[in-house]
């Protein structure tokens, strides 16, 4: 099995910091070439799975413009130019929810789209997560934290309210590792 | 908890069938208004847990050039036109793997970036699947199939061989709700 062999890439579109498109001309392994295979570049973020000692998820409820609706989702946040993902994952639980957290340990580094890419995940459990602030309430981002058993969490999704698939990945990871229990 | 009020969308790239992409100003609940919310476009697409009688999961091996690499992955693929997801996910599975299944089930649907959007996934589990045709080779996806049991693919996982966060929700998803076992 072999990789495809990058030959140019023009960008097209660049909107730092949140996102630059490119247009790819690649040559498969066949010796065809495809001219228009586009990589939209998106920053990469930290999701949070914050378990408290009473084992319940410590989960936001914010209005999500990609969706035009309320969701219920895990703290993520992006990584910030000099950051160590670690480091992100700290500051956006701490800033949203108010909580911090004793035990840290990464689950992983995912990319979003295998074709795209449209950013990478890296998903982090906290554990002894604990309230220790007031959460942030920027105008941009009014949020509210809600505590839930993990069964809960698996109702809220059946029920649609969990609308993200960075949320689910995180969630279920961590849940499906026998972690956080 | 107010949503966002959007104002404007201006079309700043436009690549059919594959993206696109838009700059949206929009009104916070505070009155003051953003003129960068940047809205990623792509197609949906469905993505398939399928598992044998034996209890293992159909898993493809291909080269991702999103990730530069070649990574394990739940068989998927873009919903097309007048397709539906179900539609889609059955016909991808027979088509990446030559597997076909008898009893299917949806596990929902979820937005892939609560901001930028980038696409809807909707995840199926597949049970009682069984080899019934070759795969597809086509020049652009050279795939083989692996059949792994679940503490197979968490291993792979820990191991960095599972790249893409849509194949870690969707597997993740489908153990933690008790399926497929």
């Amino acid at each position: 099995m072999k990789p495809w062999k990058p030959l140019d890439a023009v960008l097209l579109l660049s909107a730092p910091p949140w996102l630059n498109v490119y247009q790819e001309s690649v040559e498969l392994p066949s010796g065809r070439i495809l001219n228009d295979f586009y990589r939209v570049v998106l920053p990469d973020f930290a999701v949070i799975v914050a378990v408290t000692p009473n084992k319940e998820l410590v989960m936001v409820r914010s209005y999500k413009h990609g969706l035009r609706k309320i969701s219920l989702s895990a703290p993520a946040g992006l990584v910030e130019t000099g950051e160590l993902p670690l480091q992100t994952a700290q500051r956006e639980l701490l800033e949203e929810t108010g909580y911090a957290a004793t035990e840290w340990r990464s689950m992983g580094r995912f990319i979003v789209d295998g074709n795209r890419q449209c950013g990478t995940a890296h998903i982090f459990l906290a554990e002894n997560a604990l309230p220790v602030a007031v959460g942030r309430e920027d105008e941009a981002e009014e949020v509210q934290v809600e505590l839930l058993s993990p069964n809960k969490f698996l109702q809220a999704i059946q029920q649609g309210d969990v609308a993200t698939l960075t949320t689910v990945s995180a969630v279920a990871l961590v849940m499906v590792s026998g972690l956080g229990r």
